[in-house]
């Protein structure tokens, strides 16, 4: 199940909007065939190790295939991965996790139960759910699996007044920053950061063969036809309030823009996370400035803090989120720590919301 | 060695104004004699080590000493050490670091070798100068090891703007501050701390035979004669003007104000960590406010920063240094993380000024 997770993550950029996954054929103690889901409308893992076990010659006829999610039984883009297993006569189906999807829901492991294969299922658990948090995350609330990713000196400041902030973290955290943008499905910014910074919002710093969806929340549309997220179209803009003649030169350029807000004339944010769930959107990775990651954290729609800390301290300055002044501790924003993990001269810290 | 450095640590409360070293004796192949450094005016590690080993009825002559620093060559409130080996007619010492102080300087290390002594340095030096960073600043610099305490969130705060800042970290985590408090020789604060919160500054959570030294910074001497940090008497205030009537109720109650004033009318930080280093305060721990920690910090006064993160937000609210915005972010005050390890649901960050 160790190296199903390995093959697993070998989809870590390209999956998208299917889940990850790995699977490992092995029969008298010897790995026989290997696969990982491939992208979308190609082979899912269970297929592709099948088909790496016929391909070197070996008979899978009793063997045990070891797969980090269950596998699926419903004909999307695909055919049902548990009839093709049922088909290859294999003798037991281990699987790390069930697969939340509501379309497949422990239908894939009771549709081998029945056809007579062994079925067993908890193996690597954690691990097989933090590889799909965000897929998991969307088949069981319908939205994206939001990462707000900030970097901050270790007094907790973004940027100086005068708007400067490149660069507070290192190449290596700027480099493991862009990792996870590229295994984000869509990165998130605000109108501010694109005015300030003019972002292009793409992975650079690491090769992937597909570049998440850019979204801009632009209350106003106050966007520049410009703004060098919009080069190469495809970038989603979030307005507030209709402007046909701006929403007019963005579309000519191949950008979208939907219009969704709240009582307060304002983004509805909430919402937003429920669209881009529609929109098959796994995992969200925000990249915006202390106002917007105010909102967002304010509004419930973050789900981890991805915070690169810089050894520096800047004093007075930009802070990292815009939240109120509280009365009582009790009313503070708890998280847990995930994962600490030093980056080149600095410091990588995810905190989850609890 | 290794073992020389844990003996070394079982000084670790104890041994000020001395540094805490620690000595083991091997003689064929086998330990024959430890000791460590016992409170001051009695027997240094190196005598503990030969002691121990008659006690238990073993011959020294010949054998090889391990100690953690080099061995003393004066007479001071004890005979010299290296003496005592000489006498002891050990056959071989190896010392961790040399010791800096003016008094020893390389002539324990000579006088032994004078005396037909195989000597070798340089063992497990980074581990030896850790444990003995205070003693060691202080002999080449005349001024204390500062250590600033500070415990926020992981956006940066320390308080609510109400003042309410108990509790920001976990049980453990204040567990382990209190471990840093008595491993220092004095624990330093300011009135605006001493109004606020009223702190007995002494150490609590953990076992120590000997309470470090307490620090007020006051500079118009406007501590109350009952402040919890008075109790028991021996503090130190330290203020920027004289007031004879006050200083008078302080000293009644067998407490010691001294005025050290800058050209601005405030306590000159400098210039008392010169006194204190005068008064063999190794190491200095310092638990303060905004303010008075952006003071220390901006005066070069600080060597690092001890900072527990909590796991949670607080936004608007108090911050942990007063420093000035800058222009240039060249101007930040550039650290280094020396340590990170999890305390219970927190993170403690040690980080050096570079």
């Amino acid at each position: 199940m160790r190296l199903a997770l390995e093959m697993a993550a070998k989809g870590m950029y390209t999956t998208a909007p299917n889940p990850r996954v790995g699977c490992v054929i092995v029969k008298d103690n010897r790995i026989i065939g290997m696969g990982h889901t491939q992208p979308v409308g190609h082979a899912h893992a269970e297929v592709q190790a099948l088909n790496d076990a016929a391909d070197k010659g070996f008979e899978v006829e009793g063997a045990t295939v070891y797969v980090t999610l269950e596998p699926c039984s419903h004909h999307g883009r695909t055919p049902p991965c548990a009839d093709a297993l049922i088909k290859a006569r294999v003798g037991r189906v281990v699987a790390a996790i069930g697969d939340p999807n509501p379309l497949v829901a422990g239908q894939g492991m009771a549709r081998l139960e029945a056809a007579g294969i062994q079925v067993a299922r908890g193996v690597l658990e954690e691990e097989a759910r933090e590889m799909n948090i965000g897929f998991l995350q969307r088949m069981q609330h319908g939205r994206p699996w939001v990462r707000m990713k900030a970097a901050a000196t270790l007094d907790g400041k973004t940027a100086l007044h005068n708007g400067i902030s490149q660069w507070i973290t290192g190449d290596e955290a700027r480099a493991d920053g862009h990792a996870w943008r590229a295994r984000a499905c869509a990165i998130l910014t605000g109108i501010g950061t694109v005015m300030e910074d003019d972002p292009q919002l793409t992975v650079r710093a690491i090769d992937t063969p597909r570049q998440p969806l850019r979204i801009v929340i632009d209350s106003r549309l106050q966007i520049s036809p410009h703004a060098r997220v919009l080069e190469g179209g495809g970038t989603l803009i979030v307005a507030a309030q209709a402007n046909p003649e701006k929403e007019a030169v963005l579309r000519d350029s191949g950008n979208e823009v939907i219009v969704l807000a709240n009582a307060q004339g304002k983004v509805a944010l909430p919402a937003l996370m429920e669209e881009l769930g529609r929109r098959q959107i796994n995992e969200l990775h925000v990249e915006a400035g202390f106002k917007l990651n105010g909102s967002l954290i304010r509004e419930g729609c973050v789900d981890e803090l991805l915070v690169y800390l810089a050894p520096s301290l800047l004093g007075d300055a930009q802070g990292m989120f815009d939240l109120p002044p509280l009365e009582d501790l009790e009313q503070r924003h708890q998280l847990s720590f995930h994962d600490i993990k030093r980056i080149g001269a600095d410091l990588r810290i995810l905190a989850r919301f609890s």
